[in-house]
């Protein structure tokens, strides 16, 4: 069996998420791999590497599957993009060692996520980024920022369901126990004046559920003053998720790359 | 009676073009007369620059209306912003003299055509630009851009139907009797490498229904070798229509500016 590995793009707005549903409801997992089971001629499995929720988009997802259909990677990408609705691109398709996983392998990812400031929002950003209407103080937001770097309990910025998302998508054994801590290795927040977008990026070993839309409502209370940059310490010293601002819409946030 | 002037930025996907619509389907003209009629009270009757056509998109469309609605200009804009679709803003709304007219006023227009080049289209440029499936000369299409300057006879570009939507949306009397006749004033195309979108930036003192697009294809066909750049003045001169390349996707077109 081959292993293939595919890096894909997708405008998560009329999607259900990444993952498949009994339902019937569209999803980017369901979409690909009803695609890949018409290219190849047999059901297909497609492994993420981790969920992204309703409304996330992504512009470099990766996802494995195995295969026998002999089709090259080049042309399986192409037929792929050629069944695929402009919302969901294949940018790469790769065979890989057979040992290759795209959920149990990945290291790190890199979310962005995009605040919009300008007084009206450009309907061409709108879909990709939050409109703030509130006036920020981006100096206090990047003060706070830093304060989530590094390996720390994340509790208060896990959704309250208690529901570990990622856990459920690490490997059995290799991360066990470690609950809600993660370790943050870049947290930092990019002004663009030319589109009036504030970007926070930030790349870590793993995310719990709505951890960086919980981050990012967090840091838009410390610019409308209503927390000051110190105050993050607490919050995460707190592991409670009702000290922490509220999740910000999911259609800012973009998972941007993972690391392998 | 208020003169008020309006700049808005629409993304043309999900609408049937400018014109409002006896029928009921979704148009700009439609949707913005809509919301002005909720906030002033009395029916508004919206004048635009000009129409365009279903699933063109506008970065800065002008438009002005009369009301004797007192609702400070930008109040207006705000309220209007929050009746609105995420798809469809006002960027600007402001007190003009009694006589400015949108239409009439107007002396040129730019318009901007987005050609993605990329093997792979990014769902987030997708809806704003046609990804072209041939690879193209890019050289050849800059040279043939150049032969669309100064005043010439575009029946070759106009769409066949023979309609000159342009002239209907002129000033009666100001520019009557010109035909087919424009006047570009700037015809070129700009490659940018990051995001490999070869855009074709063309201004004029009028244009024809379908002539930008008709453009566009034709220079396609030149990029691809199937007509040589000096072949642009060749088509002029025809002025028949079906000697020009395709009419290219609507969804590539931005009108861009309106200069008054």
């Amino acid at each position: 069996m081959r292993n293939i590995r595919l890096i894909l793009a997708y405008d998560g707005t009329d999607f259900h998420g990444w993952q498949r549903q009994a339902e019937g409801q569209p999803t980017v997992q369901g979409l690909l791999e009803c695609a890949l089971g018409k290219l190849t001629g047999t059901p297909v499995t497609l492994h993420g590497s981790g969920r992204t929720d309703a409304g996330v988009h992504a512009a470099n997802q990766v996802a494995n599957f195995k295969t026998s259909c002999p089709i090259p990677c080049a042309n399986l990408r192409n037929a792929l993009n050629d069944l695929l609705p402009a919302s969901v691109q294949v940018k790469d398709a790769r065979q890989m060692p057979s040992a290759f996983h795209a959920r149990y392998d990945a290291v790190s990812k890199t979310y962005r996520y995009r605040i919009l400031l300008a007084p009206v929002a450009s309907p061409f950003i709108a879909r990709y980024a939050y409109h703030c209407p509130y006036p920020l103080d981006r100096r206090a937001t990047k003060q706070a920022a830093r304060y989530l770097d590094g390996e720390q309990d994340f509790t208060s910025f896990a959704a309250s369901s208690g529901r570990a998302e990622e856990a459920e998508d690490e490997a059995p054994g290799t991360r066990e126990g470690r609950g809600n801590v993660r370790t943050i290795i870049g947290s930092r927040l990019v002004w663009n004046a030319r589109n009036s977008v504030l970007m926070y990026e930030v790349c870590g070993d793993g995310f719990l559920h709505h951890m960086v839309r919980t981050i990012v409502g967090t840091l838009i209370e410390v610019g409308r003053g209503k927390l000051k940059p110190a105050d993050i310490q607490t919050i995460l010293e707190a592991r409670d998720r009702t000290r922490a601002g509220p999740t910000a819409p999911a259609h800012g946030l973009c998972l941007w790359k993972v690391q392998y």
